[in-house]
């Protein structure tokens, strides 16, 4: 049990986040809101004390689960996890800089889940206090392995920034206790959650204990996930067909959980997109470890059929609102889209992934056009309200009249009953300075632009990288370094796809041109010793781009989008006017980007002129003869926002894909 | 009770059924399959031996209310209504010609509704089956009145086909307990049925036996609907909230029967489009024989907001699958649409309703829209599959995967268990015959170019049309006129929209200048002493026209659908490839209509050279800036069919809008 476990390959590993802190003009403001707004509402709300949300029930049902309270258990099948996913996003902050009255507060909360601990090590509020005698009856639908994810990765966190081992211990039981339960050996359930999430916070678990058992535990989940005889047909036998969502027909609509095949006969992404992304990024993690080339190989499947396929431009996945899931190939449609913001953030998950096993610039592509796009879409500019759902063209009065798009909000929302987006937005943005550098061997390798300090250890010598940046509106990144004494290393810098190989190198103030460097797999490869004090200037070519869907998606016929650097742009009613697919974009045009410092925050605006298309002499039919219609042409000022800025300005019309010529 | 009833117009009657008799290149197939196929086949269904079809229980239900078998009510609440629909159809076919085969099995099914008919009159086999103490106590719900108006109905249509008093009087008896039951007098109920139908049956019964009770009980119904305090309410209360269709809370959504607003205030057609057309059908009727004024302005209001802001180029209307219903003013998805055949036929009625008002050509051309296109989709040309929903663009594998389009078929059905456009379709060809002539003092209108003869009975004198005409395809109609003697009348023949005012006209082959004679609300006024033998030729310029949607339909921004006469045309895989979203129609093609005898079952394809979007040098991305996609467009041969005839070569993309330049 205790045999080293190979590995594919040296992997890069991310610098931690206690390594990284951002200082960005950009993200640190998000960071922020994260840190003053968001984790201090969602405390309010655990607690049933936001009068405008439904109740959240989270911490009474653990204060009645540990005896303390009395009452029914409230909310969903997976409250708990909305416990853990606060004390997680509290750990990323708590290791980003101390805050004395947020960890009291979260060591009150870490004292409390020890106490709703149950003697053999099981939590789970639900089941606890509702079905204690129905423990592990109904793993396709009722989360209980992805509630105890959930708590593992937040014992990670919050042990991995403060050091307090007591939330580690408790995950730890709890862990333990589960792999008495689940596994091959006779008398044990050869099962998996419907919900998956325990087997990549098993691997976490893994990392900061050195316990190989916990990773033996996670490949066992996904080794198991889609063999037949069917786990999912054989509990609902046991339990007698009794079923907790019975819309959505769980454990028969094997491909929903992604349970339809084994993983690694998976050719195609889905189901449940997030359940799809929370798998993969297992996958990754379980083949980067165990060395399993057949799982890696799922895993890179999985990718090109979901960046290559099934992937909007903004980084969201999931083409339909039933079971929040992927659909087919190039079904992309921009209006009853479901693009869940978790979703996304479970891609940035996969994509760390895969950069870790592998430093290939695609995932680092993939994750900045998910975080810029659709992750930071989902949150306002004030910290304050939610996007769930991230269309990328919204007809607002469509919204409440046609039932096609009850899904879609024009305007983001206060807060969700089941509100997974929220929290996991808080937690995405609280760990970001973890997704930033990764290093292998002597190379230390760049993979976004976010100012701020890191420190990378190598061997026995330290690095310090400064990084300053205004990168996201006009493609310049500074870094400099600071060390003891000179080094020998690489500097792997990535260059986004979005520039197309146009870029500027200035080192120490000197111009380099780009061919005395090796360019691998989409980095910049700088190998010199290094020097205290060393100042790379990096400039990305920053062009509008006119971006294109692939001509089998029919979504996008016709259509253009505009994207410049990481961020795609879309139109708004604020800026235009309504009746957005009236306007053209002319293959002509001349686009301009003007920086706009009052508006939404601070953005970079695109403005050009467009075609409208006039009524003209149109009566009131509803069709006319083409050569009657009077429909004229006329010019008119456009102004594009970036995505992410979006319903910020009330409810109006809004459109990424608009009609070209 | 008995003072005549004053009316709005003089109004201009429809020639009945059994003075018309089709014989028409287009229509008389149809109606042979209605005869030869549909009605049999759906006495079968209606007696359980179908294999491939889900029982109907609908005869038994009947028989069991008889007394004469035993068991359980089956089917929907609303299952008798099949039967009087298929008894209606069997009327209108045994008016157009005898078949003493089938006159003895519907003569048996009246026979057995009289056995079914309860003591005081009342016939309904689910309540009089499972719920006897519960007649009348949710009318919002479960279509009492409905199926008592499909009763009335059928026992006009089969009375007036064979002169057999007995349904009539059944049907009677049921109407004047119904009457017993509601009306504004204490101790009577002030309510009306969710499903409008009963109304406009109730007039058909006063057109029958003259009796102003049953034209006033109407007039009750549609005043009732939409007063508060809501009848729905009271009715709920009182049933102690007791509901039948959960899913679509009735008792609530008011709109959805129409029963949010009383009638006279509605300004847009909402809810269920059946339900909308049913009523404004009723609405015209009653307007019509009682001469309110304010009723006919709310018919007008909604036959505006209709076809001006809902309805489909096809003539299909309802453009969403949830409640079957109208959305808001250009809300028309052409993948995502409801438009059910049902609707269009119920559109068909209240078009016929109001020509009868007024005698204005934009009736008769949506009529013909919807009757060319939507309805005569509806059947395969087979007679044996049908359409409930009528899609303008479907992409096969989306019908499967993606859950928006769960209730769109890429094939006609068999049969359904809500059957209830097979029957409507039956019933309306079986009818056709009522909708092509009607006559207002001296005038003589003909609304649709159908062929067959009529006899027209004008004073003492009798006039006999026989027209003849290859009109679909051609554009081209002769009438000839028999009489004995020689007749000052006027002959009103439609100048359809689509010729935009462009046609011939020659009297016993001579050439006339249209100037000659008065154009009068759209029709052609012919008036002159008519002689024994004359004969009229029309010949209508029937172009290819590229149609546009108005500027604010964003669902038709950028496309052109083609029209040639009455037909709305289509692209199908079956003769274009699939990725129909790549092929384009510049503005400057050139577009021939060539008949193809062979083609299901000949019909005028449109041909012409399009462009469609080649991939070129694109690779595996998904997105790719526009100067380095790659794309190419070549020149390919594109043919369009007729909308109705999609559908009929196996499962395969269809698009109506296509992309234009």
């Amino acid at each position: 049990m205790t045999t080293p476990i190979p590995r594919i390959n040296p992997e890069s590993l991310f610098l931690p986040l206690n390594k990284v802190r951002i200082e960005d003009s950009f993200w640190s403001e998000y960071i922020r809101l994260v840190r003053d707004v968001v984790v201090p509402y969602q405390w309010e709300a655990l607690n049933d004390r936001v009068p405008e949300a439904e109740p959240s029930f989270a911490i009474r049902n653990l204060k009645i689960a540990a005896g303390e309270e009395s009452g029914e258990f409230g909310g969903m099948v997976f409250q708990d996890s909305d416990v853990s996913k606060w004390l997680e996003a509290v750990g990323y902050l708590l290791a980003s800089g101390p805050d004395p009255d947020l960890e009291e507060v979260a060591d009150g909360v870490v004292d409390l889940i020890g106490r709703a601990q149950q003697p053999d090590g099981y939590i789970n509020t639900y089941f606890t206090l509702k079905e204690p005698d129905n423990r592990w009856t109904n793993l396709a639908e009722c989360h209980e392995l992805y509630c105890a994810g959930h708590l593992i990765e937040a014992a990670v966190a919050y042990y991995s920034a403060t050091g307090k081992s007591k939330i580690l211990d408790i995950a730890c039981r709890f862990a333990d206790y589960i792999d008495s339960v689940f596994g091959q050996e006779p008398g044990k359930l050869q099962g998996y959650d419907g919900h998956q999430e325990i087997e990549l916070a098993l691997v976490r678990l893994y990392q900061v204990t050195g316990r190989p058992k916990y990773l033996e535990l996670s490949q066992y989940f996904l080794d198991q996930r889609g063999t037949e005889p069917h786990f999912y047909t054989s509990e609902f036998e046991k339990r007698g067909g009794k079923t907790h969502f019975p819309q959505l027909d769980m454990a028969h609509d094997l491909s929903y959980s992604q349970a339809h095949l084994p993983v690694r006969e998976q050719e195609t992404a889905e189901g449940h997109a997030v359940r799809a992304v929370y798998m993969a990024t297992a996958m990754a993690d379980v083949a980067a470890k165990s060395g399993d080339v057949s799982l890696l190989d799922a895993c890179k499947r999985l990718w090109r059929n979901i960046v290559s396929r099934r992937m909007y431009i903004t980084g969201g996945i999931g083409s339909m609102e039933h079971g929040e899931s992927f659909t087919f190939d190039y079904d992309l449609p921009n209006d009853t889209v479901y693009a869940e913001t978790c979703a996304s953030i479970g891609l940035i998950f996969f994509a760390q992934r895969m950069l870790q096993i592998e430093p290939v610039s695609e995932y680092a592509d993939v994750l900045e056009r998910a975080l810029y796009n659709t992750v930071v879409s989902g949150m306002s500019r004030d910290g304050t309200r939610f996007f769930y759902v991230n269309p990328l063209e919204v007809h607002p009065e469509a919204c409440g009249k046609n039932h096609i798009y009850d899904h879609v909000k024009p305007v983001r929302q206060g807060w969700f009953s089941c509100a997974c987006c929220p929290p996991n937005i808080a937690r995405l943005l609280a760990s970001l300075g973890g997704y930033i550098y990764s290093s292998k061997d002597r190379t230390l390798y760049t993979h976004l632009y976010i100012g701020g300090q890191a420190e990378w250890r190598l061997g026995q010598d330290q690095v310090q990288i400064n990084q300053s940046s205004n990168y996201a509106w006009d493609g310049k990144v500074r870094l400099e370094l600071s060390m003891d004494a000179a080094l020998l290393f690489t500097l792997a810098l990535r260059i986004p796809e979005w520039c197309h190989g146009q870029f500027n190198v200035t080192i120490n103030g000197v111009a380099h041109d780009i061919s005395e460097f090796t360019v691998e797999d989409g980095y910049l490869l700088i190998d010199r010793l290094w020097q205290d004090g060393d100042m790379v200037d990096l400039a990305f070519a920053m062009p509008i781009m006119r971006m294109k869907g692939h001509p089998n998606v029919r979504h996008t016929a016709g259509k253009v989008a505009l994207q410049r650097g990481p961020f795609v742009y879309c139109l708004e009613e604020a800026d235009n006017g309504s009746q957005l697919h009236r306007m053209i974009l002319p293959r002509e045009a001349e686009l301009v980007a003007r920086f706009e410092p009052d508006l939404l925050g601070g953005i970079e605006v695109i403005e050009g002129t467009m075609l409208r298309e006039t009524s003209g002499a149109w009566n009131d039919d509803l069709y006319r003869e083409e050569e009657q219609a009077g429909l004229g042409l006329s010019e008119t000022r456009a102004k594009f926002i970036p995505y992410y800025a979006w319903a910020n300005r009330g409810p109006g019309e809004m459109m990424v894909w608009v009609r070209s010529l």
